[in-house]
């Protein structure tokens, strides 16, 4: 079966689609500034499930998504788009007023305004298409594009969180009486943090090369920006920064670091950077993973002293 | 039940959403252009049936639908963003490719550029999410709210096509051998062309205050343009533009009627204009359907010599 990754590719070259197939698309907006802007897609039962989020969570969620889209441009977030299909019986239901409420929970936080959308009924299912519009200094938005051989390769936070979360949601191990690590856990899944770092907020260190978020997997979103870039990686499991909450699942080390190497949906940030800048960065936001290679689409992982040569195995809806 | 209209009213006083509520959402750009952008979502057997349409058909509506929106600022679109969510069936079949190919007919017309959008899987149903943006000059962009009292209303083409294909499709009197009127009919339905006559195309008259496409219906949409622009409106059936084709159905002269007043998706667009600039038009794209009144949100329409008070019958999805 051909996957999406192979789908867009074959489109771009049919049509030329040159802005398709980054974290958002880069658009000319006046002398000084850039603008970005990005859509997705979340579908009940596929992306979501109602008995295990809340209508205020999911609302969240929806523009958390598409906010890590903005960060992995390095841009700021400025307005957003909302098209939302339900079914009758949800129309019926305070739902919508819960989603919108979690929805601006987050906006207000990076006071992003609500300009538009749409709102349909569908048969029997929610979807909600987010879209979020942001800005960056004109040629300054960071593109998976831009990795070279001899860069750092970063992340932001910690891994395998989200993962685990979904697990215990998946196993019925998540109620409401949950605390401390699991709850933590659960919290990473149901309720991300989008990684805003760039931009007006000038967290990034100078020099970033290449930037991604991780939504589908390390591995996988490494992949990615290698394939975009025209390069390989080579990185170091032990540097890998697992999420210490992991803990509360009780799994084997191993299987906590399958987690943190292939969970998605961390939306933390992936990057690269100049090695000569790397001695300017002591951030604890940032940790160090490995470096990039010039085995072009090759991932290396040096795992207990052997090298091995990873899959991507991060989440494909096909 | 609630319907949309009041729901949108509602968030846009709640969370003090300016912007919310005309066709397209305007934006500041640069210093000589604002940006307009819109949302459309289409949901499998709400918006269209598989068993009707095809897959290039699909894809030209999808962008038809929202170029109408930026036809109804008066803008000319530039860039789109298109997601879609299908089932693994969909996804294993030649649908996208030909989906993607008939969107691809109608963009190449307008030079309009897709630059990103999102591919997702579903349960069971289609659904598309059809983004576009456009640019107008400065404070031009056409509102639904500027309709002054006196003014002249207008629409272009004519009016209850696209409702008698969708009633064609219906009754299973649409076949592949389907020819002449009843042809154009369900073309209306399937294939609708956006009046993008604003712009960089400038064939709309001067002094045009309000505007908004017709996608709900004549009755719906003159009803959302007099309550935005806090004033009433009267109309002459007699001047109502009836698709003359409507004559394949062999109804009555009444239904046709219906069909040209409450029937959704003709696309055309609803404008109204100031009363001394009416003398200079005289173009075949248009027809004086009425002018504007003080009564707000009440629409009269003379019918035989009689005034009746109308109803907005057009499509609601709740």
């Amino acid at each position: 079966m051909r996957s999406e990754f192979d789908f867009i590719q074959n489109l771009k070259k049919k049509y030329g689609l040159n802005r398709v197939g980054d974290d958002c698309a880069v658009l000319p907006k006046d002398g000084k500034t850039d603008m970005v802007v990005t859509a997705d897609m979340l579908v009940e039962d596929i992306d979501f499930r109602l008995d295990w989020t809340t209508p205020e969570l999911l609302g969240y969620k929806a523009l958390a998504v598409s906010l890590s889209d903005i960060a992995a441009m390095g841009a700021s977030p400025k307005w957003s788009m909302l098209s939302i299909g339900v079914p009758e019986s949800i129309w019926n239901s305070s739902f919508l007023d819960a989603f919108y409420k979690g929805w601006h929970q987050l906006a207000r936080q990076f006071n992003i305004e609500l300009v538009g959308g749409d709102i349909s009924r569908t048969p029997d299912k929610i979807v909600i298409d987010s879209i979020v519009g942001g800005e960056v200094a004109k040629g300054e938005a960071i593109l998976r594009s831009g990795a070279k051989i001899g860069d750092a390769i970063l992340v932001t936070g910690t891994l395998g969180g989200a993962a685990g979360g979904l697990e215990l949601l998946r196993t019925g191990s998540a109620d409401s009486d949950l605390a401390g690590a699991a709850f933590e856990l659960v919290n990473s899944q149901l309720r991300p943090s989008p990684r805003l770092l760039g931009g007006e907020r000038a967290l990034m260190p100078e020099g970033v090369s290449a930037m991604i978020d991780i939504s589908d997997g390390l591995s996988s979103d490494l992949s990615h920006l290698c394939l975009s870039s025209g390069v390989g990686a080579r990185i170091l499991a032990e540097k890998i920064p697992v999420e210490p909450n992991l803990s509360a699942l009780g799994w084997g080390d191993s299987q906590t670091f399958n987690l943190a190497l292939n969970g998605g949906e961390d939306f933390e940030l992936l990057f690269t950077l100049d090695e000569k800048k790397i001695s300017m960065v002591d951030s604890p936001l940032f940790t160090v993973i490995g470096e990039i290679t010039a085995n072009i689409g090759v991932i290396e992982l040096i795992y207990n002293g052997k090298t091995e040569i990873l899959r991507s195995e991060g989440y494909r809806h096909f």
